[in-house]
């Protein structure tokens, strides 16, 4: 059986940035030619960036693909490297965009994989099964392709698959098999999810023996927006066997010796058969390749995916640092009480940008408790961030002077003055303003709108609060692992969480405890269960009406709530959409 | 021939509202019994309102649904107008939906439409084509439906269809021909964008010519979230003749007598025949109906469009008034500067709302001109809405007074202490805060971040600044021709606009004037033309790169601002999604 060394590429893509995206094609191409490989392969949409969203209808950006496409191909050759096959994801399109109309709504983009091989694009294939729900739209973006792609290297054949293709039965993977396909590469910008490692092995595995043969998985890691790409780039024998593991969250190479079946002809489906889901076989072939290196088998290893909390964080630090890399933010800046919420944001931001690049803020009110500022101290000399103090209360009180304000106004008044005052040092210094609601706030819409909830990126915003302090205390204790100094105050992970926006003001005043909240959110938001469910679930019908109501009546407050790092199917922003005006209330 | 009594039940639905608008079936059916009506019509989702969203992921919403269909059923027949046959939009479900996974994602929510005779569902339709581009996301939501429903009532064939199943040829409507279907109700709920109106006749009469059939189109009206839809319900002869048109933006009953051939067995396709596109004819027959009343034809009369002016005016207007009272807010609150945008929005609001529901507050600082405190003033006088004056002076001193601020820092300190007003007085006195900026400002970004672009709503999101001058003098000529005081002062229509954030600044300091940057924009957002593109329709190179520019980096700001009135295909917002982080320019 042919051995064919393999190399995962398993980098961090920018959305848009076509020259820097192809300059990392050709440098890790460089590495994977240096390790020996035979073939390289790249993640989904690896030029442009992924998802493009509604880049895909400027006409512009799609031909600016193409012509990278080519360009890339040029210059891998130009490098010396134009024997090594590449596999790379690019936006492509059979005409002119269209968005809508009437007769054919037809859509000419296409989410694209092409391989080149000496200065040319030897063979496209298009994603046969487009994603179109959670945060995916494809089927606004892209045609279905209906081939099968099989290149013909190194004596064996190889299928090109993309990201969704792995997840539906009944598709490509069926194809190969018919099409006696050996290898089956899929290119892949699949979002991080909490435990989302766990289904994703099983799903190759099943794909692999759909296709009876081996899959070389990769995907791309980094932060887009609200999505964090994790990696866990892998290859999986036909019989399940997972051969190589890559680890989350960084990038990585992944060399690996895989034992492919020799092609063979005759037996298996002819170039334009029909083989299965209506997709025809496009058969090529790219000769010739790297020969196979002397020396000893290379492998890759298997990395196992970390703990719970471990991954979170990794996903928040990474989320966080490519949103203000990405968008070349020199620093950020947020308010930091001395509450828990604002501890880990700072924590976060730190082990993203370095303390160097994270100024914290205490902005105390004649509420704020002493013990509160003195947590906010104490977090500052153990990371060693930038410090400030700006008392709010001669703001406040002037706004008081001149306005007739009561109850909730005047506490709402507090948080927008900081809300001011963080804005202000934003448009003064540069940084970006980080915000730090959890998603238990956010769910139940306590928060002031314009006052804590001000800011342009929210790196806990799908954390709910009960995680926070789990993930608080994983921090600390890792410190503590590794002989650090733990940032987290103590008294910010124990105390009761508070507002301070009123003499006393405890959360619990307003809310169940979070014990209790978190499980009926959990169950609401992102398990859609109704009052119905949820009252069978155990939780007392009247602590659960009071919640749906407040989650209900919050939409408004979310729907201007700045972006923030996803870790779950059912974060609040683009992959969870219900109206705002809506009379529909689970208890009648 | 036989002839038909047809009622249009042109209704203003309200999302989650199953109650409310199971009453608004029951009682417009009885005025469509009272015309002497034998067939009623009800728009799409009549039920449920429209959009829905990602409510048809709960299963409790679906189940709802459709227990309050079968509920209508027998109210109606209650009613004493079980015999009338009400064709009326719904939510379904063949099973429990299902969001993704492995295997199928199969989803078995459908956008139906029910008839209900007699107290019972008599028969259903699924939605055929589900529109998945602009604010469409209904491969999201639905499953296609695969059967052609055919009633026969009152000796004649009745097909039902939902709204895109309209605007593509080849599918419902030319299955309907192959079935010898006499007439095609279309059911919608169709938003409203600007000129969509002369669009719609054409495409209509296109679907009859295909049909063979006359075609009762029924839409709804009202405001839902950025969506305002528009009414504008017609039936159309087999020979595209406009028997009878309803006007724009107002609930209407639409009653009008059609000749329909009578049906006939035998030549045409059985039940359960596939006839176009898997189309297969699902046959019904419900009798008896009421008998055709005596007297003269009844005929709806054609109402013809209202110019482009009024039409956005009406749409504005429709738009905040129902996201102000389907939300349940006692008023409204807006900064009144003086200048054109604020008091467009404010004549808006007063037309939507009547002047006793509108507070204007006009929040002069050093830089404000005495002429822009005059016209606002003059603004309040003409309209009568409850006007106060804050002067913000002695709360930007303060923040001055405690913070090192220069520059743009302190222009926005500004916009933000109005902000912070703003909202100390809805939370105070309980009125949505209104937003101001025009689209053009949004655009380019030219704004504040949590300050001018504070509020819940803004009815002139999607309007260019262009159109926001012609609105303004068509709105002021509007009230001569009808002998009522105009609105907006001429000053505000006629001086040069500024932001008035420090002196003697003008628009034209940071931006190119209107009439330059407005083609720009529309070509660059609405047009999605790169920029190559606008550089060959005429527009000076360096004014191109500069405005892309600044649309290509405000997108953070767009992202954070309040939701607000769409009149175009590429409103900011949902129907227009682009990454905040990317790299791609058009400039290269």
């Amino acid at each position: 059986m042919p051995t064919l060394r393999l190399a995962l590429c398993q980098v961090n893509p920018s959305v848009g940035d076509l020259t820097g995206n192809a300059a990392l094609v050709r440098a890790w191409t460089r590495r994977a030619a240096d390790a020996g490989a035979q073939l390289a392969l790249f993640p989904e949409m690896m030029l442009t960036g992924y998802p493009v969203e509604d880049l895909v209808f400027r006409r512009s950006f799609v031909a600016a693909s193409k012509a990278a496409l080519d360009a890339l191909a040029a210059d891998l050759a130009a490098d010396g490297l134009g024997e090594l096959p590449v596999v790379v994801g690019y936006l492509d399109a059979d005409g002119p965009p269209q968005v809508s109309g009437d007769a054919e709504p037809g859509r000419g983009a296409r989410n694209a994989a092409a391989l080149l091989h000496r200065g040319t694009v030897a063979a496209t294939y298009f994603k046969h099964h487009l994603p179109n729900y959670g945060v995916f739209d494809e089927d606004r973006y892209f045609v279905s392709g209906d081939m099968l792609t099989v290149v013909r290297l190194g004596g064996v054949d190889v299928a090109l698959t993309i990201c969704e293709d792995l997840w539906q039965a009944g598709g490509p993977f069926a194809a190969a098999r018919t099409a006696g396909v050996g290898l089956v590469v899929n290119i892949n910008g699949s979002p991080y999810e909490l435990n989302k490692d766990d289904v994703r092995l099983p799903v190759v595995r099943r794909r692999a023996a759909e296709a009876g043969a081996t899959i070389a998985y990769v995907n791309m890691i980094g932060g887009q927006d609200e999505l964090v790409f994790e990696g866990d780039s892998m290859i999986v024998a036909p019989d399940g066997t997972l051969l190589t593991r890559a680890p989350q969250f960084v990038e990585h190479l992944l060399v690996h010796d895989v034992q492919v079946p020799a092609a063979t002809d005759g037996a298996t489906a002819a170039d334009g058969a029909e083989v299965a889901d209506g997709l025809r076989v496009v058969r090529r072939t790219v000769d010739p390749i790297p020969a196979a290196p002397d020396g000893p088998a290379a492998t890759g290893g298997i990395i196992e995916p970390v703990a719970d909390e471990a991954e979170v964080w990794q996903a928040l630090v990474l989320g966080l640092r490519d949103y203000v890399n990405k968008n070349r933010f020199p620093s950020v800046v947020l308010g930091l009480s001395g509450g828990i919420d604002s501890a880990v944001v700072a924590a976060i931001a730190v082990d993203a940008l370095g303390p160097e690049r994270v100024v914290a803020v205490s902005m105390p009110s004649q509420h704020s408790s002493e013990h509160s500022r003195e947590d906010a101290a104490d977090l500052a000399k153990r990371t060693g961030l930038d410090y400030r103090v700006e008392p709010i209360q001669p703001m406040v009180d002037t706004f008081l002077a001149n306005l007739s304000l009561s109850g909730v106004a005047v506490e709402n008044l507090q948080a927008r003055v900081r809300g001011v005052l963080l804005m202000a040092l934003s448009n003064q210094e540069g940084p970006l303003v980080l915000t730090t609601g959890n998603k238990s706030e956010l769910a139940v819409g306590y928060s002031t709108l314009y006052g804590d909830s001000v800011g342009g990126f929210n790196p806990i915003k799908d954390v709910w609060k009960t995680l926070v302090w789990r993930l608080a205390k994983w921090r600390n204790a890792e410190a503590t692992r590794t002989g650090q100094t733990p940032p987290i105050p103590e008294n910010s992970i124990g105390k009761p969480p508070s507002a301070e926006l009123s003499p006393g003001q405890l959360d619990s005043d307003s809310l169940p405890d979070y014990d209790v909240l978190d499980p009926i959110l959990i169950g609401y938001v992102d398990g859609d269960l109704g009052r119905d469910g949820l009252v069978a679930s155990g939780h007392d019908p009247a602590v659960v009406d009071k919640v749906l109501r407040m989650v209900d009546t919050a939409e408004y407050k979310r729907r201007q709530s700045a972006p923030g790092t996803k870790i779950s199917m059912k974060a609040f922003g683009r992959d969870r959409r219900l109206p705002i005006t809506n009379r529909w209330r689970e208890d009648g």
